[in-house]
Order: C-alpha cells, then structure tokens, then sequence
C-alpha cells in the first residue's frame, strides 16, 4: 500500500484521535497507562490504516491478520483503535475504562473485548504468542492452500515495548522465530528507551538490531513518528523471507506538554492540566472522548476498503471450497474444532493393557490421539525422547517445512508455552506441550495465562516425582503438582495407569481450557478393574478401585502412588484391615463437587489417608486435620528410585505400617469402633 | 599462564584421565550424562590446570576463583576434577556416583561436595549464577581493594553447553553482565552443536558470537580441543575490559568409538564395550577408576602451584590487614556474615507507627535493615518507584560502578533471582530483589534454587492480591501465596502492619535460607497489640490480636486480611458472638510446631475459619473439613480494588455474615453449644 501525503496527514489526525482517547480514558479512570499509547500511536495508526486485514463486523474472521499488543499496558492504544475502527466497542466502553464488568479492562483480556487476540500484560509473552500464531498460520497454510487461494496468507503482528524485549521469553520466541524464517511475522519495537525506573540506558546497552540479526531476523529502523516511513517499513517487512522487527524509535508520551520522555508518563494519568495542553496543542476542543468528523470520515473509509477485501476473500474462499468439498470440510472441521464421534472409547480401547510408565501409555496415547484429533501439534523443550511427545509417522516443522506435526521447541519451555498459547488462540490447532514436571517452573507465567484464556493447550508433564532417581533434587518435582493445582481453571490430571492416561488425554482433547497431564518415569502395574473406566469416573474426579464392607478407611491416592496404595491395602487385608482405596485423577474436579457426590468415592465420616508423592499441604480437604497425609515436604535426593522410595517411605509395606498405626491412634482416641490393635 | 607444548601434553593426559574417570562413574551408576564430560574434558582441563586459582584443602577461601558449572548434568567432569586437584573427594566418593548420600549426587549440589559453587542441573541458571558472582566480586572489590591488593581480583568461570545458551534466563543475565562490562567473568560455552533431540541446528541457527557481541561481549572462538588455542583464548579473554565468551567447539562424547557427535551419548552410560574400545584408544588399562602415576605427579605440581599462590595471598591479605585495621574488621564482618547486636529490637523500634500499605513499609524498613547490615544489597526488575526496593541515599551499580548498593535489574525477573543466588552464593551479601507477586511466577525456577541451597536471598514482592486493583487478572496474585509456600525450605511471611513487616525483616536478615516478604498495594491500619510483639510470634508462626472467654471460634488472617478479621470480629462482637483473630505471619512455621504450642495460638477442638485474599488449597490444615476457608478460586478482574473487594466479598460486614452464618450451620451440627441463632 502506498503511503500518500494525504494519507499520510489524515493518518497522524487520526493517530491524535487515539492519542487524546487513551489519555482521556486513562484520566476518567485516574488509572492507567498513557505513555506508551501517545508514544506508539503514529507507529500503530499507520499498521492499522495502511496494513492490517480485518473486519471490524467479525472478528473471529479466520482469514484476518492478527494483532498482539505485546506491552498490554498500552490497552488504551488498542480500545481506541478498536473503537474508531468500528468494533463493538462504544464511547461508553472507553469511559468505562478499568471498571468492573467493563469490555475495557486494565489489561487486554482475550475474550473481554472483540479484536483484542490474547491477553497481555505480563511483559514477552505477547511476542511468542505471536510466533504461535505465525506458526499455526504457515502449518494451516501448509495444509489448505493451493495456487490460487492461501486462506491463511495472513500477517501477524506484535507490538512490543522496551520491557518486552529484555524478558527471556522473547529472546526465546525470537530465537525460535528465526530459526523457522517465519515471513509472516512483524513486530513492530516501541522503542522509547524508557522504562519504569528511568532511561532503559541505566540496565540495557545492547545493540537491539545486532541481536535480531544475529537470530535471522530482518531488521528496519526507523523514525516512530513519521508515518510514511513506518508505512514504508512495514511493506518491506512483509516482503522479508523471514521475520521482521520494524524498530520504531519514539517518544513515550509524545505530545504531552510535561511528560514527554519521562518514565513518570509510564503508568500515571497525565493529570488535568497537562491533558488540557495536550489536547490544546492538538487543536482539540475541551469536549470529552472527541472525535473530529474527518477522522470519522477516514475510518469510515478504510472499514470500507477492508470490509471489501473481506468480501474478496469470502469469495475466494467460496470457489477454493467449490474446488475441493473434501478439504473444504476438513478447513470447516479445522475452523470450528469438530472431533469425530466416540473420541472417548476409542482413546479407552486403545489404552495399553500392561505395564509400563505413564508416559510411555501417554506416548502410545498420543498417537491414537492424533488419529482422531488432526490438528494435534506439538513437541518438547528438547526432552521428546524421555517425554514421548513425538506424533509418529509425521514430520518435524522446519525452515520452510510446515506440513509436519511435530517440534523440536529446542531448550525453551517459556517460549513454548507461549507458542502454544499463540496456536490455541490463532484457531484451529490442539497444541500440546511437554517437559519434565520439575521444569514446569520455567514456564509458569505461560500456563497461568494458558489458563486465563482459557486456551485448549495440554501440558504433558513426565518424570513426576522423586522417582526420577538419580538426576537428584533439581530433577525431582516435589512441590509442583499441588503449585499446579492452585492455579484458578488449570485442569490437572495425575492418571494412575493407561485406562487413566486415555481418559486424560479425553479431556485435553475435548474440552476448554488447558490440561496438564502428569506422568511417570517408572514402570507402573495396570490397575485391575472390576468394572470398566467410565465418563462418570472423569466427571466425579477419581474412582473406587478396592471397596469392601467393614471399610475402617479411604485410601487417596493419584498416579503412582495408586499402585502403592492398592498394595499397602492388600498388605492391611491380610491383617483383617479392611480399607477402600480411590485413584483421584482429578482431585479439583473432586472437590468442586456436590457433598453427595463426593460421598460415593469417600462414604460420610470415614477417616481419610491421602498418598502423593509431594507436598501435602492441599489434601487436608480431603483429610481433614485429624486424617493422614503421606506426602513429602522435603527435597528430593540423588539416588536410584528405588532406595529413594524405601529412604522416603514409599513402599507397600511402610505405607501400610503407617495407615495402620495411624488407625490405632484413631481407634484410641474413641473415633473407630473396629477391632483394630 | 604460557602454555608450554610439554603442559599442553600433560593438560591432554589429565584431561583424558577425567575423560575415564567420568565415563567410569556414569558405568558404574549406570546412569549419567559421559557426553558432556568428554567432549569438554580439554577446554576445562585447560582452564583448571592454567588459569583457575583455587586451594583444595580449603574450598571456602575468599580469594578463590569460582568455577561454575552451568551445565550440571556433566556433574563427573566437575567431580573428577575435583578429585584429581586433591580436594575432599576420594575414588570412593567418584565410585559411588549418584548414590544415596554420596558426596557425588547426579547434579552438582551446594553444600554436598568440597569445590561445588552452586546446585546446578536446571538449565541457564549457572550462568546468571556466575553473573551475580562477578557481581559481588566487583562490589567487594569497589568496597575493600586498595592501590596494594584486591581480595575480590579473582575471574568468574562459568562452563555452559548449548542447552543453557537456548534459555531465556542466560539471556536476561547475558544482557545484564554485558551492560555492567563485567570483566571478571568469563564464560566458556561448550559448542558441540547437540542437544538431546539430536544436533542443535534442528532447532537453533543463530550466530551465537555476533549476538554476545550485540550485548557488550567479547567473544573468541576456538577448537575446545585444542588446549593451547584454549589457554591463549583465556589469558586474553582475562585481559578484555568486558564480559568474556569462550566458544569452544567441541566433539560431544570425543574419542567414543561408537557415541561421539552423537546425542545418544548425552544422558546414557557408553555401555561396556563403547568404554573399552573408548580406554584401549587412550591407552589405558582395564583397571577401573585408573589414574596414571605421569596425571598424579602433574596435578601435585599444580597444587604447589595453586596452594603457593593461595599463600602468597594470604600474606599480602595480613599486610592489607595490618594497614587498615577497621576495614580489616569490616572484611572478617563481611566474611563472616556478622550483624550488629539487636538487630530485632531496632528493626521493631523503627518500624513506621501508622497506617500504610506493608510495601510502604517494607520501603521503610529496608532503610533501617540496610543501616543495621551493610552488606545488604539488591533491588527490583524494573519496579522500584512501586516495590519500594530502593536504599536512599545509595547510588546505583553500573558500568565502572559498583560502590552503591541498589540495583537497575531491568524487566529480567528470572536472572535478577538468578543473580540473587549468585550474590548469596559468592558469600558475605545479603541480597534482596523485588517485583510484583505475580510475576515471581517468571522467576519460579531460581527461588526454587533459592530454597534448594538454602541461600540466604530476600525476596520482596508486593501487590500481593486482587487489591491491586485496575491492572486486572494479569496483575492480580491468586494462587502465587499458597504456591510459594509449597517450595520447601521456602520461608514465605506475608505481614499485617508495620510491625509485622520488620519482624519479616529481621528473618530474611538473620536467617539461613531465602525468605519471601510478601506485601500489599493497598493502605492498612496499624494493629492495636494488647502486648508488645515478641520474637516468640515469630517462632510460633503468628501472633493472638483478639481473644476473650466466650470464643466460639478463631479467625486466622494474613496480611491485608488480619485488619478484615479484626474488623469482622467487632461486628460480630456487637452481635455478642466473640472470636479470636489470630494473625499467621508464617504458616509453615506455624504447621511445623507441636501440637501444644499450635493450641497456645488456636485452641484445641475450636472451630476455625481462614481469611486470605487468595487459594485456599492450604488452608484445611488448619481448619479441617468443617471450617471455613474464605479465599478466592477464581482470577481477579479489573476494577477500583474498593469495588473488587465488594464483589469478591472481602468487606468486614461480609466476612462477619459469613463467619455467622457458618457458626449457625455448625451450631445446627451439634458442634457448638453457644447460644448463638
């Protein structure tokens, strides 16, 4: 698109209108963020007028660029835009700016407001979630288009700030970016050198453009300000064979009398008086939320162009599906997230019938999976190996080479995380992710966002605990299946064996939101069943394995320590000790539910014990203060499993001699009538 | 240190005698990582038999280089060094590699083995270790170092393979080091071009030298296996007025007949025949755990050496001693980690006799902290004007400067925590650092660390829940409390007032271990406290504000929620129903005591119910099933936290109906036999 003097000059109006938007609505909230929208909103107004697809009447649109407002901090940058582009969102929303049940939160909140993508806020993230959409957008193009029609043929862009670009996640994502040559990718650097605790001098010299270079990107500077060259930069970029960082050097607060180039501008309300010179030296009048005609005038006029390249598209679209109505379903299955029929059984009937780690039935599930959900993607921080986390049969995504299902994510589970995020929220694709559980921590800032989105990403989590053996305490989860657990709508499921493994995998398939599934590195027992897994099993949170009539107790445990459990009872039974043992797949399901149904797993009244090879500190619900939670609160050590188990506690025999002494105190202390000694 | 052509050939015997020595360990375990150990074996033999400055028979001397190895899995390389240099660490201990209790657990371990600087494994930690290594260096040096001698002049050596290179964290610490010109540090990276998945270009195609020189580095290149080209690379990289990178291209698993350039050979024994034909090339005999007599007599020559050298520094350390005996005195202060007396009293004494949110306080107290211990360093990524994390009146460190005490980290949250150990690790600082709660999910994994070497690091993170307010969900804290608290040996406080806060402060001053202070936006009251507070709160876990005859429960609160309780219970009281209101500073300490003195805070068999502004996956420790566990299971939302506070039910005249009504229910239970209705 050429850049025009005319153009040129009723974009920079409309770049004010932005301006004087987000100060305003920054000012109503006396909250808020202004420096950054007055500093980028040049750089941005030429993306939005010049460059960026979509449509403002439908902004799930598959084939519309994306937008990332990496520096979410910026929201009012993006609600102005959003609104003077004609998206549902009114004057009114902007006012409400930072209210509660507002469509203009604080930060942008995918799902909270119409054209906002992900939500954003924690600085990098929004930069590999980028890079997911830019891969799910050349994998689905690797997919459905042919040479006439690319329905994916789309741009994503990123807006970044100074703080995004110091975080290590977006060095990964970068370095990951570049090592693919995604030629669909522009971020576009709000470079002000301000950052909140002054110039960005004071903690970062580097030579930005060198280090971009030095990971394949393609690398433009130019003035922020200057919206023809911004225009012109970006036409470059999406001309690039490969990723393209668009530095725009600007000013935070631009325009604003007394705060210009101040970090005080940052994440303060310019105040009245300074918001009053601001909208003076624009010419603006004192009315609030003001937008100029010929600014309405212009983006009615740009709707108008982009509503008609939407048109186009819809009609391309039309005939590519006339040509081909087999992929034409299969680009509909794609879109809206179909599965076939009876996912659940055939995961079940597939579930290995023998022994082995969870993580090899989760390897061997993964593949039946895949069967049955084509657009399963996804790979390891460089642990596939130990993970099983490969699609067999199936390439690895490469420079160039889109086609396959699996990743070599390299040794960067932040960047992972937020790449898959990226995938779920571009449509289309179920990523799945996978690390060891201990390495969880790298990525967590990406999984609570995982979480918040409610994005259908699965986490495969293996080597579960102090199992692990001799990689020792750095190796060895011990808090990280509870710390997991305490994050709000995070689905975590430990399964106890393949029949368990399968129905995890159900969930994450099928279900919103993520789901971390947690596995073993050491060979478990199949579990023996008197009646088969079934739905109902998933929806209460666990199931009875071992029930009996003069029950003294409940025996709770999850994964590997299922196996311990169903031992140490049959150890108890040969003692006259009768107790019921329930694998807990998912205990905050458990939890969550009516006091009755949890009464079919755990009967009213029954002393409870509680095994997880872990920290204890969640399972006193289950318990309460007078149960027994076998866990452990220390780190792990160096050493084979098995001595670990014996130096721990976790083995058949002193497990049972724990419940049992635990019993007889019980039983002392008047709460059991049982003949227990 | 010139390189001989008659050192270079005994370097390459010493370093092929660790090369078996490594190999034999990971045998005999059967498992462990041989590849990195090999194909490393030269460059560090290089470095440990030219250039490294350290005394085996005392591997706490401050005047030694520090050797970090970032790549932990190569824990044989590491230990075969150190038994070969004569420190504490026999065949025995090299035989009974990753073995329950055995000075040599499959990662190098702090605090487990003679010669080990940091617990390393985790990828990229080792280098931001390194990093706050050089750091501390340079800052005893601007504080101790006189025109004579400088007891801080010794290099920091980190050894990193592709693995900690592709993190985000060494990136964040690369940028840091590169920005503060450390010329103390040198890094050598082991550039074998294979990670696990196989070779390294699957997944990373960067020019890795071109991106360190992008952030401030000198960068060399050489063949790792070339011992002269190796040392000459390190004399010069010494002598660069900037950090140092040392690439080394190396052979993973070099001189393996079956495994070299392999990834197979990365984490798996060579096998016994690989290991034969590997010795029979070397020339060695088939005697296990073999050195030759020629290796022996040249590592004795070289601890003359080393331990010459050591005496040498001693006796320049007694002459600089001598010249200044007060800096001689603030030296063995620093040494030794020795505070002032009544450092409790003083910090009680100044904390701030008002209201204010505990941040506020926390500001204020840290003054006082840092007055009582000089040694007191740190800072936050990029949020101090809000952590209220700055010393007054102490300059910041930077390029060329590093007599100050606060520190720029800028937005890099995971190697600020990185550095922080690196701090600690040096010995003599007390480093604090400091950001949102929220975001210490960014730096999970080094607080981990924290924890793991008991490293005396304070964490302050404030903005501790969804009284945050405007900035939303993103920002808001929901689950980070109850998460920390799951890391053992973590020490997580979160205070009411201002008393409360230097109590927190005297811990994190005084104590082993990392303690995390956690800390509100908003503004408290001061607690009215019947009785003086007293260090026996702190070992108790928390302290009784409110108690009376006719408790018919207790309320247990934390931090902003102690004043809701207080609050609660007056309303309640005007309702003639009395309860207790504890306020739990420290509920792991709390959770550790005996049971008599938790009843000295929460009376045997009285009904209890929890107030946090968070999760309450904790919290049934405490009050059993039948409790009440006020929290939040959901993320927050953007509003006016006064408004959230409505709308989560976290106001006094809520909490008090819900205390009500929940006594009422148990009343109806037959649990209590107040007259309440």
């Amino acid at each position: 698109m050429t850049s025009t003097k005319a153009d040129v000059t009723k974009t920079k109006r409309l770049a004010d209108a932005v301006r004087v938007l987000s100060a305003e609505a920054v000012e109503k909230a006396n909250s808020g963020h202004p420096g950054m929208p007055l500093g980028v909103a040049d750089a941005a107004a030429a993306l939005w007028t010049g460059h960026l697809n979509f449509d403002p009447t439908d902004d799930k649109w598959m084939g519309r660029d994306r937008f990332v407002l990496s520096a979410g901090h910026g929201s009012t940058l993006l609600y102005s835009l959003l609104h003077l582009f004609g998206f549902d969102l009114s004057v009114d929303d902007l006012k409400n700016f930072r209210q509660l049940n507002s469509k203009t939160p604080g930060h942008p909140e995918r799902g909270e407001t119409p054209g906002v993508e992900v939500t954003t806020g924690p600085l990098g993230q929004g930069i590999a979630n980028a890079v997911g959409m830019a891969i799910g957008a050349k994998m689905a193009s690797a997919r459905f288009a042919d040479n006439d029609f690319d329905p994916f043929g789309m741009t994503i862009y990123a807006l970044s700030g100074d703080g995004c670009m110091m975080e290590g996640i977006s060095y990964e994502a970068a370095s990951f970016a570049g090592h693919l040559k995604l030629d669909n990718l522009v971020v576009m650097y709000d470079k002000n050198d301000i950052t909140i605790e002054g110039a960005s001098q004071l903690t970062c010299c580097e030579n930005v453009d060198k280090r971009f270079e030095s990971m394949g990107w393609f690398v433009l500077c130019v003035d922020g300000h200057d919206i023809g060259a911004v225009s012109d930069a970006l036409a470059e970029a999406k001309k690039a064979d490969r990723p393209a960082l668009i530095i725009c050097k600007t000013h935070i607060a631009y325009g604003s009398p007394s705060k210009q180039d101040s970090a005080d501008s940052h994440g303060a309300p310019l105040g009245p008086e300074d918001l009053k010179g601001f909208k003076d030296k624009l010419g603006w009048p004192s009315e609030q939320f003001f937008v100029p005609e010929d600014v309405k005038e212009y983006a009615a006029d740009l709707i108008a162009v982009k509503k008609a390249a939407r048109k186009a598209w819809d009609d391309k679209l039309e005939i590519w599906k006339k040509a081909d109505p087999a992929r034409a379903g299969a680009y509909n299955n794609f879109a809206k997230g179909i599965l076939p029929e009876g996912a659940f059984e055939k995961l079940l009937e597939n579930a290995p019938d023998k022994a082995g780690a969870t993580r090899a039935h989760s390897g061997a599930i993964l593949q039946v999976a895949a069967e049955i959900c084509p657009y399963l993607i996804g790979g390891s921080a460089d642990l596939a190996p130990s993970n099983k986390s490969e699609i067999k049969g199936s390439d690895y995504v490469g420079p160039g080479k889109f086609a396959g299902r699996n990743f070599h994510f390299g040794v960067r589970e932040h960047a992972m995380a937020g790449v898959a995020n990226g995938l779920a929220a571009f449509g289309g694709w179920r990523p799945y992710v996978a690390t060891f559980l201990v390495f969880s921590d790298y990525m967590r800032a990406s999984i609570r966002l995982s979480a918040l989105m409610k994005l259908p990403v699965i986490y495969i989590f293996t080597h579960d605990s102090f199992h692990v053996g001799e990689d020792g305490p750095t190796h060895q989860p011990i808090e990280h299946i509870e710390s997991l657990r305490n994050i709000p709508g995070l689905r975590v499921l430990r399964p106890a064996d393949a029949v368990e493994t399968a129905a995890a995998y159900y969930y994450g398939l099928t279900q919103g939101g993520p789901t971390v599934i947690i596995c073993s590195r050491q060979k478990l027992q199949p579990i023996k069943r008197d009646r088969p897994y079934h739905k109902a099993a998933q929806l209460s949170g666990g199931q009875v394995l071992v029930e009996g009539l003069d029950e003294v107790a409940t025996l709770v445990a999850t994964g590997s320590e299922v196996q311990l459990a169903l031992e140490a009872a049959a150890i108890l039974k040969e003692q006259d000790i009768n107790v019921r043992v329930v694998s807990l797949l998912n205990r905050k399901r458990f939890l969550t539910r009516a006091e009755q149904d949890r009464h079919r797993l755990i009967p009213y009244g029954q002393p409870v014990c509680t095994i997880e090879a872990g920290v204890n500190d969640g399972w006193a619900a289950l318990t309460g203060r007078r149960g027994l939670r076998i866990g452990l609160d220390r780190f792990g050590a160096s050493a084979p499993a098995s001595e670990l188990a014996k130096f721990f506690g976790f083995t058949p025999e002193m497990i049972a001699a724990k419940v049992k002494a635990w019993l007889v105190q019980l039983d002392k202390l008047g709460r059991l009538s049982t003949g227990l000694n």
